[in-house]
């Protein structure tokens, strides 16, 4: 399949080289609003344009573009009969850009698979399994230790903060400590930055500890975590003890996880779809027989 | 959707209870050999009989029998256009019973989902999803603590044996000790029976323990556990490390994803299929918009 790689931020590297050690995959092109103007070494082997309509043959689009600009993209590149896939992760919109997208990609004969990360992506088909298994019950998804992008986004708008980065730590339960690291303005005032960020929405409602370094730059590490507990009644029968575990490169599993999806969107009904909604096995390469007969 | 559960041993009972809880599910009736004849009292609210063609409006079938069976209880099943769910779990052989049902399932527009327990079935659909998320790797599935049903028939067929219970127990990277609880017959020479234990195949390439008690009933206990160990790479990112662990009475957890199986026959095309070839969100009562919105 031949595959566009529309933007080259964190992600699209990663998408990029995930799609380099994919056998099924050719790489159609890259999109990055400079096009092949300042173009880093390692592209220097592929087509970069600023337009995927300048890209030819083109079976599926991976958008790695900021959340906030998915839709707009796959409704455009949808449009055109390309397939999308995404890593969109506003949780709460899900299933609103799922009915948009649905729309025009059945219109245009295309498939749309959204939010396909680890999470929203991987972990909602961990979480739909167990719940498959123990239905009555509680999961808990517990994040980090990982850097938390929103909030530490959020840090950088306060006054007096040069950098700023918000590392999120499980504390079980689903409960998180946020632990802030800034770099400040010339002349701020420590104190007046760590009672403003503690006073955010983002922090409010959690325990959250602000130290000040030097250079936030040297504290940058892309590793994250999950920990997915559910304890649940199976029937009739109770104390049902699951665990879903992983230590990983959070923008090398989001990439690998929309390469995945995006080969599956070859094997669906035109339409807009959720990991949950497509069968495991259609993110594989090869053959679904020999699927079977290693994996099952 | 109407239910018959078909054979009512160690697994059907757990059947029962898990249809019984299931507010989208009525127990259509209940499948023995003996039919209605020495009724356990937990089923006389049901319809027993010793043939399925004796129930009325069966949508599908729990096929909650000894697993060598089930091919000829599926086959004559699916003939009568009634969907059928079985938790077939001698592995190598998944792959013929597949196209062996698929035939039989699309000429009479019936579907079928074979090997739908815990393994093969929750941890198949588990390995394809970390294979998916880090295709190079390796993946170690650990099984225990807890009985295995082969091993310890295997046992009980050794002259001087009357009865016999094999614990696999997990010791890392996929490796197992085998510790053997055995009850001799009058006059059997214990030195006898571990020699040919340790000798039979079940046992000659593990870490075999064999013990005598005076009861092997006494030991008895349907707890198991799986701990299922991925390391791999995403992309060209090495060391991304998965697991996934639980701990759960076997039949319980058996019983209640043939239930959730059994609501995935109605949401499939007529043919066979295992369960990392069906979504996630199939196996889930209710609305699919709603699971979207609450597990994505």
């Amino acid at each position: 399949m031949r595959v566009a790689v529309v933007g080259y931020g964190n992600i699209g590297k990663y998408v990029v080289e995930a799609l380099a050690t994919a056998a099924d995959c050719e790489i159609a092109g890259v999109v990055r609003r400079h096009g092949a103007a300042n173009l880093p070494s390692e592209l220097k082997d592929y087509q970069v344009v600023s337009d995927i309509a300048n890209l030819t043959d083109v079976d599926v689009a991976i958008l790695a573009t900021p959340t906030r600009k998915v839709k707009a993209y796959a409704e455009r590149i949808l449009a055109m009969g390309i397939n999308t896939v995404d890593s969109f992760d506003f949780h709460s919109e899900i299933p609103q850009l799922r009915r948009d997208l649905r729309e025009v990609a059945q219109r245009n004969n295309a498939v749309s698979i959204i939010s396909a990360g680890w999470d929203p992506g991987s972990d909602s088909v961990v979480r739909a399994l167990l719940l498959a298994m123990a239905p009555k019950g509680i999961t808990y998804t517990n994040f980090g230790p990982g850097r938390s992008m929103g909030h530490s986004v959020a840090v950088r708008s306060i006054a007096g903060v040069r950098d700023a980065l918000s590392m999120t730590i499980p504390i079980g339960t689903g409960i998180h400590r946020r632990m802030v690291y800034v770099e400040l303005e010339e002349g701020a005032d420590f104190a007046t930055v760590e009672a403003a960020i503690k006073a955010d929405p983002y922090f409010v409602n959690d325990e959250t500890h602000v130290q000040q370094v030097a250079c936030v730059d040297e504290l940058n590490d892309v590793g994250h975590g999950v920990n997915l507990v559910r304890k649940g009644v199976s029937g009739q029968t109770h104390n049902q003890l699951f665990e879903f575990d992983m230590k990983i490169n959070n923008p090398a599993l989001t990439a690998q996880i929309l390469v995945a999806a995006a080969r599956a969107t070859l094997r669906q009904q035109p339409g807009c779809y959720t990991m949950i909604e497509i069968p495991v096995v259609d993110l594989l390469p090869g053959n679904r027989d020999e699927h079977v007969a290693h994996l099952v």
